[in-house]
């Protein structure tokens, strides 16, 4: 039975999963979820995640939530197909545990923010407000402040492999990079360097076309 | 050399390490960094998390922060000592995975608000917004009742045993319960049952006696 992710094509935390299922080379049947007519407030999808938020996926009798969960189960489970993706033992898996938290904490908050107001508020024929984005620009250039230093240290944010520290950021950083905050990333030359090589990843070109498409 | 937890006794991230530390029954030295004279924003501190938020944790060679990895590194470490905290196959893996995320994107963003309004604010001799309050109290609620039916099915959050997942809820949740918010506990009988036997737990009953110390 093929895994299905149930999502929809604007939604950063789908384009986690959809990344992942790419990365790890997996047959998946995309099914859309119509946000727009409120289907993930949907009894059928509420089975799915009681939090009624997309992505949700099915791996024969496993139902997940959570995008970054799910990633992880798929990164353990298809051990050995297509990129690793995570590191399974001390101090390199502890470096992984980290940079995770930092994405999910430090980065996201901040970026998600700034994508709302930068991308989400112009689909939708909203204004930005000028204060969020100024306020937001300056916190996410201190975070990349820290990853200018961790990236002059090591490839990627977590060692010297791609891992699912830095998969989880491209959603919203593809988002943002059509924006005024891409030159936070490009100011900071490892951030920079760092960005390109991850968006330019074959399995991440394959997730957009997706978006692309619906 | 013994592991050191660098924190404040008043910061919730932090006591989500102690109560790990406590329940792996680890030795361990509490490192207290003076918030109130800005030392997480020193240099040496910073050299530790440079985000300069605590808590931090070394153990031997090892620097981490972001309190839920190191409750993870804690646990997949000392596999073999105290309460096994984790579970590292299959679905039972995957179900702690969705539940640790639930903590940190469901119910924390919501729950650490309402502890800023009821705990903190007087804290710092500061009132409380009314419709802050209101607002969140509301949001805990949907998010407890789907704990409701979760803790319906099993125990613990991502099944019979006591995880991470459980113990990362703690901090936040023992404020909780000194204020109006406590009621939203009581009222759900499996949400009730569980949080009575959490923070019942020995390991938390000696992380909290530390921080009465200070
Ligand atoms: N922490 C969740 C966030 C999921 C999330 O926020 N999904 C959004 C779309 S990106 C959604 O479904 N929003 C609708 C809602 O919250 O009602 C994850 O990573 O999966
Ligand atoms: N995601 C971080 C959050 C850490 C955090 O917010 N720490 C607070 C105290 S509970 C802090 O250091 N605040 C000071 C600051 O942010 O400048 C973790 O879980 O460790």
């Amino acid at each position: 039975m093929v895994i299905k992710v149930h999502g929809s094509p604007i939604s950063t935390a789908t384009f986690r999963v959809v990344a992942a299922v790419h990365e790890k080379e997996l047959e998946y049947e995309f099914v859309p979820v119509d946000m727009k007519s409120g289907a993930h407030k949907h009894p059928d999808f509420l089975a799915l995640n009681p939090f009624g938020q997309v992505p949700a996926l099915e791996d024969g009798d496993i139902k997940l939530f959570e995008s970054r969960a799910i990633t992880k189960y798929l990164a353990y489970t298809y051990e050995n197909k297509g990129t690793p993706l995570i590191y399974k033992e001390g101090k390199q898996m502890a470096e992984l545990a980290v940079w995770m938290e930092v994405e999910a904490h430090q980065f996201d908050p901040v970026a998600s923010k700034l994508a709302w107001e930068l991308v989400y508020k112009k689909m939708f024929g909203m204004e930005a407000d000028a204060a969020a984005v100024q306020e937001h620009e300056t916190k996410l250039a201190k975070v990349l402040d820290v990853y200018e230093a961790q990236l002059s240290k090591c490839k990627y944010l977590a060692g010297d492999s791609f891992t699912l520290a830095d998969l989880h950021h491209l959603p919203v950083m593809h988002y943002l990079m059509g924006t005024q905050a891409k030159k936070l990333f490009d100011e900071r030359p490892h951030v920079s360097a760092w960005s390109k090589d991850i968006l330019a990843r074959p399995a991440w070109e394959k997730s957009i076309a997706l978006q692309k498409q619906a």
